[in-house]
């Protein structure tokens, strides 16, 4: 168990809502040290809060409690839960948040959190955050077993996790997020395209389509790219990125989540 | 005395001035632990910072360090002031950006601070933030009595911290503030319609009236309303609260800040 | 040496990146104590990152470790490079984003980092934040010394810097940096106006000439303006700023960095 929090959530900066889960955490737990991931999810946006988790959270030291609350059903009958796998610990709402670790744990176990003695006296309807999910991560820190905070349940909510698919050289997938800068990011990654080129993925004859656009090959960095063309890289969490060198993608070609991404490796004859 | 500082500006995050408080207040007190409450209250909206601290000052451990400044006449005659309640210490500019502070506390003791060997040498004029009200908190967690900073005030600002007004089964109050989900809270609170409501708010024959919309009855939580229709609800600081549930209330509405509330409590024959 | 690592970059804070960056710190290095500077530099806006270090490095304790990362040319040739001054780490990009440091140095190493042993296996090409920098950062705070790294080079990237010109009694300089507030700093310092004005900036007799308006003499402090007409004041970190009281004078000037600005100091006869 290590002290070390994580914060995920859609509860932007500007109100009090981080900084009092914060507070609710160091009342708790004063050894607790606590890191942000973001508080810029798009309001109840749980698939971007999902994504935005699997990019981060095994950089983290092993025994780290990551914290993501993105909860429109806040206060309904969704459950609280709490993951365990074999080298996190994942604190939230029951509504797919955590369905990037479902996939890529080893070992999983999974509480529905019920002891209500760990969360604040009588918490309010809107704000589980810091009454019921903040109080939970301070006791794990203090050194609660994840058994008492309730049973292990195997029901929990898994969202859609698009799978490339295949067919002979051909790979069909999507973008499934628009960085900071512009960049799109494809569920196509090196693993699903290393089969196909075995010379080496960034060698390879490789096509990229996407929204009535062509592009050839894949690029080694993004300064290789010619400006204002679009380019195509493995990124450094190996998936297959649609770029603009120095702009931003997404918004010149027009790009939402979703589009269609078509790979075609050429194959030497 | 805690060595826990929080930090609410104005300042924003894209520029120096936090990082430039947070290195002064790390030089002179190593071992304080700093957490932001935000840096994105709306440029010298001073009561937008007096509400955000008085949503979250009191979820911190006893002995916190607020630290707040949002302080359009930065340089001219207006007071930098330590104030001091049963729980926590204040430091910020004299201008009511601790008015609900004053409001709740039970001993409250407000410092003029004079003492200007705590200042950095020579401060600028714009920006007391890391000059003056940085050093004092640095000072406070290394063991600094809170007398040692200047004389004691009663003349302090005060902002007028409007109150809801009952005429029998009907309470009169405002929008005072907007989050960033667009929900939109009011200064009517639970103990104000607790009285009216002697089977439990929650349950209670409530009409809210805001901007010519009707809304009847209060929900549980967010997720129990329909989905394009206003709801009411207590939340969780304990205020009455209007949303649209998965959209934002303020844009969707046009409701601002300032906006008339009316609550009539049908009362049973 | 300290265990204060401070963080810039254009890595916004929407996305992954910034925690990642922590996490791999954290990992390396649990002691390592981090606070942020920014991450909302304009992306790849090197000359804004140079500027914002600039502007509160030196407001940190002796020994930190400031990691600065707007790179465009991340993966290609640009050399990842760490500089040590009389008082400061530096580890970044080799574009220029330390300029202002080795203006101001007045001892300054600078190394090539080369040792990729202290980088992570095989680091990606789109995220040398995480894969290289933050493990270097990490590193010095473990104590390796900083010629570990790599060689020392002399031809490091310096951005232009520019520098006010003279002429009798009139001096020439830019905007360089439009703030939060809208307030527009100027490369134009007390120590430029000092020399022309004996009896003391403050009360000098001066003209400041900026878009084709003219704003006669300083301001002590913002408030003292009148409110809608332009003022200058001498600021915090000792540049002359133009602003509008209460107001965003970049967006109500119209005025963008880049603007000519000349002051004229009118000597006593």
């Amino acid at each position: 168990m290590s002290n070390l929090i994580t914060l995920l959530t859609d509860y932007g900066t500007k109100d009090a809502f981080v900084a009092s889960m914060k507070g609710m955490i160091l009342k708790l737990a004063p050894q607790a040290q606590i890191v942000d991931i973001t508080h810029e999810v798009a309001p109840q946006d749980v698939w971007e809060a999902a994504f935005t988790l699997k990019e981060t959270y095994n950089q983290f030291p092993k025994g780290t409690i990551h914290l993501a609350v993105v909860d429109p059903g806040v206060g309904s009958g969704r459950k609280p839960i709490l993951c365990v796998t074999e080298g996190y610990y994942f604190v939230g709402p029951d509504n797919g948040i955590f369905s990037f670790i479902y996939r890529d744990a080893e070992r999983l176990r999974v509480h529905h959190i019920s002891a209500s003695h760990y969360f604040v006296q009588n918490p309010g309807p809107t704000f589980h955050g810091r009454d019921i999910f903040a109080p939970v991560a301070a006791w794990l820190v203090k050194g609660i077993p994840a058994a008492n905070f309730g049973d292990e349940i195997t029901d929990f909510v898994k969202l859609n996790v698009p799978v490339p698919k295949r067919t002979n050289n051909v790979i069909d997938g999507h973008v499934i997020h628009a960085d900071r800068f512009g960049n799109l990011i494809t569920n196509i990654t090196y693993r699903d395209l290393q089969p196909l080129t075995p010379e080496g993925v960034q060698l390879g004859p490789v096509t990229v389509a996407v929204a009535g656009k062509q592009i050839a090959g894949l690029r080694k960095f993004y300064a290789e790219a010619q400006q204002g063309v679009p380019g195509a890289i493995i990124n450094s969490n190996g998936h297959l990125e649609i770029f603009l060198f120095r702009q931003n993608a997404r918004t010149a070609l027009a790009i939402k989540r979703g589009e269609s991404v078509r790979v075609t490796v050429l194959q030497s004859a």
